[in-house]
């Protein structure tokens, strides 16, 4: 009998079929799979926990990735997740597969990477594990964080009449990356090639070397605004969104005319004739924040920098739902796992 | 100007120039790499963090492995680092690669190896990743344990004088895989092969699904010992006793005599025509605990069933030696890193 394909479930089905009938034994485990970060309790002091998957060819390609810049996105993709918890980062581990075409320099070069996002995040790199692989370039990173109590934010608390905002503009990655894509395909076959990417920079830079978004945890917390839910997007607008409404219960209304979308990537995504909105949508790898706050909250939301409200929270009766420029709605969809 | 290949700086030689400037900037960062896990406190509470990756080629051999095994190994690879700081187990993330020939019922075989293993050492599976791959299967398990303050104990302990003790048996996973791959090589080409293992049980489970020596942490204690140093025998006798050696700024004298070896190994090692001491002291994988005593603790310590004294600690300057049964003092050498 041939076994369940896992395109099937798609990576989240596969998660929840996995650990749906996980019981915590721990009393130091307050929870576990189905947020950002799991989140422990050591002597009073909230303690979160995450790990992330690199590989190459599937989330990286050597081609055209620096491996400063590979071990940089790596740490920050982790750091992300700890934010999204309203988090801190402190802590990193890393795990390490390298291949005989890859050099003590090369190796040196991730590192480098991985410190200076650790040196520009307060974050230490703790531990690892460095190992031969008969294949490409693996690296997992292990991040621990720290919230303080009462202060977790979850993706589970979002309310009806919740704003949903989002920091920063999306889709810019993935311009990037489409970008990067189409250079290596032109320039197929030649070493070291270099195109011209000015007036695009923002576009690479975005996709090779994200940052994330301590800023807006800061800025939030200086305001005295404490998220109901949040989230970090790595997956794109739309299956994050869905992530927020499944775990909180409830639906959405986002207004397209609302998603920030940054001027290089909507140029570039006119010379591609891609689909600006689906782009931002599905995109993913923005590591952006997106939240819900409380409706009472709107004046203060609307008076920070780089946070925009897009939308707010439903009863889960409503669906989740994208208010088109022309007012038609179009029912919210999270893509599957391409890669698989 | 062609980079300077690993081999001519082995793992730990690469380990230490990737990691010889770190300075911790997080008061919780304890101490950071060089041990069997990094120590950090949280409240008062010592924290545990390791990170082990477990590569198809290198580390594991599908062909013999059964994914349920292998899900377990993983984990008690993880614990086993815990225990030789003194600790236990709490919580463990899971970063799992899989390509396109794994189905689901696969990938759920894992983790019920993994849940085993949890289930059996008191850990919380808390979160992970999980992602496709190009080439083989990869697993990285990251474990967060806990010990009680004072009692953390570290590689770099150990005082002259001291007695060198280790716990179980030696060789046994070593001479496990050898009988694996010659069974391989035998029925090469042939689909599930179910060669005769009768009467070398112990060796196969050894290699394929080896236990943590949480028992022999629990033993110590309820006898009132606190060794001065631990790590834990995956790389081998010889190369984890240097590392205790060279983190302690000390030297050794262990006899050949006293390393317990089990009767199928040694029989093994015959058929073999295999240097049975060799296997003991480079074979890796045993999982068991090596550690340091004080002298005033001989009594207790003999007592004690399945740990046995091997040696004493010596003045860093006389040297690292292998005492054999005709009274000869061979130089203790770690292995290099043969994967890559």
């Amino acid at each position: 009998m041939p076994g369940t394909e896992i395109t099937t479930l798609g990576e989240f089905g596969l998660i929840r079929r996995l650990t749906e009938n996980i019981v915590p034994k721990n009393p130091s485990t307050l929870q576990g799979v189905g947020d950002d970060a799991a989140v422990l309790d050591y002597a009073g002091r909230q303690i979160l926990l995450t790990t992330d998957l690199l590989l190459e060819g599937i989330h990286f390609d050597l081609t055209y990735t620096p491996l400063k810049h590979l071990g940089y996105k790596a740490a920050i993709v982790s750091f992300s997740d700890i934010y999204a918890m309203n988090g801190k980062p402190r802590q990193i581990t890393v795990a390490l597969g390298v291949s005989r075409r890859f050099c003590v320099e090369d190796i040196e070069e991730i590192y480098q990477g991985l410190y200076l996002a650790c040196e520009n995040y307060g974050a230490d790199l703790v531990g690892g594990d460095t190992s031969a692989s008969l294949t490409g370039l693996t690296l997992s990173i292990t991040c621990l964080g720290e919230t303080e109590k009462h202060k977790t934010v979850y993706r589970h608390g979002a309310k009806e009449t919740d704003i949903v905002c989002v920091s920063g503009d999306l889709g810019a990655a993935y311009m990037g990356l489409q970008l990067l894509e189409r250079e290596k395909n032109v320039f197929a076959g030649e070493k070291d090639f270099t195109p011209d990417f000015a007036g695009k920079e923002y576009l690479l830079e975005r996709q090779l070397r994200p940052e994330a978004r301590e800023d807006i945890v800061d800025l939030l917390d200086k305001a005295g605004i404490l998220p109901t839910s949040m989230i970090d997007l790595s997956d794109g607008l739309a299956s994050e969104l869905l992530h927020i409404c499944r775990e909180s219960r409830v639906g959405c209304r986002i207004y397209e005319e609302q998603i920030p979308i940054d001027f290089q990537t909507a140029s570039m995504a006119e010379q591609f004739h891609m689909n600006l909105t689906a782009a931002a949508l599905h995109g993913g790898e923005d590591y952006e924040l997106l939240f819900t706050v409380p409706l009472t909250d709107y004046e203060k939301i609307s008076a920070l920098k780089g946070v925009r409200p897009i939308g707010y929270i439903t009863q889960a009766a409503q669906g989740s739902y994208l208010i088109g420029r022309d007012g038609g709605e179009i029912k919210l969809i999270a893509q599957g796992w391409p890669s698989l």
